[in-house]
């Protein structure tokens, strides 16, 4: 080949892949390495995806979930501009500890987790019980939280319909993963969905995170009724959010009823509002793909 | 410069500017050349923007609206991936025949003159009385309209606040054009989208749509306050919607109240909201980026 035709498409391949002055970390989820970092006491299990420059989006997970409840479709392109970083709460997956009850406990944890790998300035996206931790994060430190993506959860006080919706999802025959009816709406388009959604999160073969057992399942259960219990009538911790937000859920939300999330958005001074279609409480695995359009764009302007 | 180097800069340039197989029309609505076409006994004038090919996207204007009363920033920006047309109503702006008091005779001469021009199917953006007439559309027309953006809008029955903003709008001193107030919210932000809208809407110089007057006012308010004061307790137009919609408002729609949103993404089948924060009636053009981020990924895919 021509060397100066060479010299200009290699160069024109260049800047189309990578940002300029960024190295890559892992770029899938499925295949991240995990890592280790003491901080409260704990050592905290995570992994990085994505490029090494710009605000990190810290990723905090739901009731019981670990590293690998994450969907990587969802993960993975958030990751393509922009370092992004799973983790497990105290107790969960392979992080050590005690598992923790309760949100206050968990948003210490999380904010000395994030102070451990250095970070000034962080993103957030919380899903159901993380997206607790991400209000009270947000509310607490506005310092440290750039912009908020609030997905599938509610206020304080919000109320939740969990018990009963767990028992409808594991009272089926057959029940594989109980995610398929938690998560996703029960058309055929939701079932699809909840069918590649469980074909990516178990995607992963080496050094797939623990299980959770009955334990985690108590104390975050309990951590979850009581903060969605108890009442914040003057929306205090809501007021106190000045960052920018992305409020995303589903149009039937039955664990954390939609109505949550539409009070989210009135009562946030700065919060933009996305309701999907024919979607549950896991809208942002439904539609992955239009969900990381906005989010991205959220995140990037 | 060297023959070879000019060949591929060249031809980079063009592969990043031209789709495949298509060819541009006028590509800013600016400056686009006002069309005409004869549909149900008038002479409607339109114009075209983008690509000849894939499904154009048809813009249905506001109480009063003429051509160059859309936001260049949302047009032009959509019509970069599909062909886009904006056109006037029986008796606005360069269209003649007498202007229509009612929806019922909006939706057929839009129905007309996308006949007009041979379109097979159509996608639709309808905002505020546009979108009575986009739903109407659709409703009607399954087979014509493949998807609908509905924004600043409400459903049949309603209700709105027209009459009460409108005397707001125009009490105030020195008004050069309400829009600042109809549009927008009042926060800083608000008076600054409002100020980059009216800039944008009045870039063009040559060949303007004529103003509409107290004709077009008292007809197409009449047409606004009787569709929206008529109810339609079953949502028959809603449920005979099965397209894919994307229902889009301000925090604070003040003409046409937010909630009236919430209904009709709750309402149809098949429909995701987005609410923006501290906007208005024209949060599409307050928005204008995210908006078009948005729906360009909701008209391609």
């Amino acid at each position: 080949m021509n060397k100066l035709l060479k010299t200009v498409l290699l160069f024109s391949a260049a800047i189309s892949i990578i940002p300029s002055g960024t190295a890559f970390a892992d770029d899938k989820l499925e295949t991240a390495t995990t890592k280790f970092v003491d901080a409260n006491g704990v050592k905290f299990s995570y992994r990085t995806l994505g490029p090494k420059a710009g605000t990190p989006l810290i990723f905090l997970q739901h009731f019981t979930g670990n590293m690998d409840a994450w969907d990587p479709a969802v993960v993975n392109a958030l990751a393509k501009n922009r370092p992004v970083v799973v983790f497990n709460n105290r107790g969960v997956g392979s992080t050590n500890g005690v598992v923790a009850d309760n949100i206050t406990q968990m948003t210490t944890d999380a904010y000395a987790f994030i102070q451990a790998l250095g970070y000034k300035q962080v993103d957030l996206l919380g899903f159901s019980l993380g997206g607790f931790i991400a209000q009270e994060l947000a509310a607490q430190h506005p310092e440290l939280v750039r912009k908020v993506i609030l997905a599938g959860t509610t206020y304080q006080g919000g109320g939740n319909n969990l018990m009963k919706v767990l028992g409808e999802a594991f009272s089926r025959e057959n029940v594989q993963d109980p995610r398929d009816y938690l998560f996703f709406s029960q058309s055929d388009a939701g079932k699809q969905a909840a069918a590649a959604f469980l074909s990516r999160v178990y995607a992963r073969q080496a050094g797939r995170d623990p299980e959770s057992g009955k334990e985690i399942a108590d104390a975050h259960g309990k951590a979850l009724i009581v903060w969605t219990s108890t009442p914040d009538p003057e929306f205090k911790t809501l007021k106190a959010i000045q960052q920018q937000v992305l409020v995303v859920t589903g149009s039937n939300d039955t664990m954390l009823p939609t109505e949550g999330s539409i009070t989210l958005f009135k009562e946030i001074k700065n919060a933009q509002l996305v309701l999907y279609p024919d979607s549950n409480h896991g809208s942002i695995f439904q539609y992955h793909d239009a969900f990381v359009n906005t989010a991205d764009f959220f995140l990037s302007h």
